[in-house]
């Protein structure tokens, strides 16, 4: 096993909705939203509120994993390939990835 | 005190450095942001390797406080301020700051 697959991961998405704020569809989407934290392999597992002013998105998700392989299999999972399609795809309006790994030296 | 003082927030930044990756600056460049972590009122500082393809930023740093006034008073901190207009400004290409607080429905 190289150094890149023991690496831990920090997988996080920044996102805006096409709901209304506070909205039963709102609502409705992080109740989905939440059921990948029960895909093998997810750990620390938060939907957060985006409240700096200097980027345009509204909330985040941000989950890690032990390692790539773990990420790999969790981007495969039926379940995380049906929420993409059926309600990320149709009710995210802008978003952005940021996955983060230890910085070593 | 309202509910919005006593929220936990999470402060990160991704960006991108102007020195060639494995330099002598960059690393230089690090080890002046890692002196950020010792200004009263950061908790859980970590600096990371941005490794998403899908955006152009390659590194994060990531900090919590424990509430609006704590990161305030890290803001106008002349440790952070002199950091920022000697090294930041400088040295950094580009960066996007994202700030979460924990989602309550």
């Amino acid at each position: 096993m190289t150094q890149t697959d023991n690496a831990r991961i920090r997988h996080t998405v920044v996102f805006k909705l096409k709901h209304p704020k506070g909205s039963a569809e709102e609502q409705d989407f992080f109740k989905a939203l939440m059921k990948l934290a029960s895909i093998p392999g997810v750990e620390k597992f938060e939907c957060m509120k985006q409240i700096s002013k200097k980027n345009k998105f509204e909330y985040g998700v941000s989950m890690e994993f032990a390692n790539q392989l773990a990420y790999d299999q969790y981007n495969i999972h039926p379940d995380h390939v049906a929420f993409v399609q059926n309600r990320w795809i149709k009710e995210v309006d802008d978003f952005l990835e940021i996955d983060f790994e230890p910085l070593k030296f």
